[in-house]
């Protein structure tokens, strides 16, 4: 059976949530969790029918989330720490953490290293789209990136494509502020040029291409990414700020809205990363899905769910693989 | 009287749009209109009251959207090299275009040159949040830029916010993927010390923070600034599109969908572009209005009134009194 460790303390809200996903994805689907914190405080919370599939590592402390990335690696007892070493040791065959995601960046990096042919691990992301969802990568903390790197995100986001989200041919572009090959910056310039090699590259893609359905991997930088997954999660709440705001103001509105909530509940369903579960780092060697620290219990379950996919995929060898043929 | 200059044929439906915006404006307040194109398709357009308000100047041919920037200066016949002719010579106070932007903004840079202390002009855009609008800039053509292009659209994005949003002590902040003064890329790390200089600097702000009506301006490179607007867009459209094929499926949802319109209405007019007529170009000797290529004729109508406040404000006097101080 697999193993999952878990890092049940490092989210925002503290082990409840966590242990609550643990239990949920266990009545899924059968899995060994290797819960990583205080087993004190865990005991308890499990009931005695799924006990069979818990172990326990001990682990004292929590890096906190106002730490520096850097300074992981320091501290060898925090809930991070002991989790990415049960996968370094492969006792176990993944990690969830909703801990720091710059540490459990730093750490799987730095403890499990990287696949050969790779520079820079990347986290990716799944964004809802019109019809379904797209991959943006890189959205974790590479801000000053190299074509070449962008090239790597590019192989890594397009090969999970085919592995775990099953699409056969995946549509992948570049990010970029106009679809023609002279538009760009620098470095997109430049990537657009090595990216032209992979046969499933499509050329490049505007912020607005991310929602219509046509690309399933976007590839850009660090800070880019960032930047874009804050300011849509910011378009999507002003939306729904702004039009409550204005429901509130009329009665027959507010009727209306009644009427409407089970379409409202599933477009919400749709755009929710609640759903999607956490963020695969690409490129280390091992499984590591970064949740978002305000996980709920949905979130965490979903992100196992993932983990179980992602280390039975054997992606990292396809990775490998993938990446061979260029530099051959 | 002010003078102000339209392109009439630039923009993607022609010239109907545009002269209907002009109208509306000449409707609401008295300017002279000076129409620049085939005055043979244009006057039959006008109805007889208001052509005393009317002038033209001939230009038969139009820059095309396919046609390069940089070709921009070699053919003196196109609407938008007579536009701003017109201002170069000091026979208008304004100009408003709906044409190529890129065309626009090199024909401007080049022939009526960057104001004392600009290096490079910057287009600025209002984008509507839950309270009030955030001026973001560079949204135009600067894709690679330097720290010290960053501190002078700054500069330009809070005098503008002064002079015509009529805001005291506009909140100024730098897009970077995390609050924190440490956080971001390369550029906007060293953007931040040159900005805190900048007595309204804030700081860094965070992608949802366009959204959240705690920033008046936002300061960004042009690639960033282009991929956001477009993937804000993006958002919202997706959004919307996503709501209408769940209200398809239910009947009591189209009922209350119905019953929610006017809600619908008034957010739609908070966050529709048209209502901010164009976006001014921030940097250049003189006065020019780029208007969306699909312009209806509110917007024109909008970036007549835009044209008309900017060249009343002084703005680029202002700028380079600035930057004065800073560069002294």
């Amino acid at each position: 059976m697999i193993n999952i460790a878990i890092d049940a303390m490092g989210g925002d809200f503290g082990e409840k949530p966590i242990i609550e996903g643990v239990l949920k994805a266990l009545e899924a689907k059968p899995f060994n969790a290797i819960l990583v914190g205080n087993s004190k405080i865990l005991k308890p919370l499990i009931p005695k029918k799924l006990e069979q599939y818990i172990q326990y590592e001990e682990a004292s402390e929590i890096f906190s989330m106002n730490e520096n990335a850097t300074d992981a690696l320091k501290n060898k007892e925090t809930t991070i720490y002991k989790a990415i070493n049960l996968l370094k040791e492969k006792k176990v065959d993944a990690v969830v953490s909703a801990g720091h995601s710059g540490a459990s960046m730093s750490l799987a990096t730095l403890r499990l290293g990287r696949l050969k042919g790779i520079s820079r691990p990347a986290i990716a992301t799944l964004m809802p789209n019109i019809i379904n969802k797209t991959l943006l990568l890189d959205v974790g903390a590479n801000t000053d990136c190299k074509a070449e790197n962008l090239f790597q995100f590019a192989i890594m986001g397009e090969v999970y494509a085919r592995a775990i989200m099953q699409i056969q041919k995946p549509r992948l572009a570049l990010l970029s502020n106009g679809e023609e090959e002279c538009k760009g910056n620098e470095l997109t310039k430049e990537s657009h040029q090595l990216m032209k090699k992979i046969p499933n590259f499509i050329g490049n893609a505007e912020g607005r291409d991310i929602f219509n359905g046509e690309i399933d991997v976007l590839v850009c930088d660090g800070f880019d990414g960032n930047v874009i997954l804050k300011a849509c999660e910011g378009v999507a709440t002003a939306i729904f700020q702004l039009l409550k705001n204005e429901v509130k103001q009329s009665f027959i509105s507010k009727i209306g809205a009644l009427l409407m909530k089970p379409s409202f509940k599933k477009l919400k369903k749709h755009t929710d990363w609640q759903e999607y579960g956490g963020a695969p780092l690409l490129g280390v060697n091992g499984c590591v899905i970064i949740s978002h620290g305000k996980s709920d219990s949905r979130a965490i379950k979903n992100a196992i769910f993932q983990a179980i996919n992602f280390s039975q995929s054997h992606i990292n060898e396809l990775i490998e693989n993938e990446l061979g043929k260029y530099n051959a």
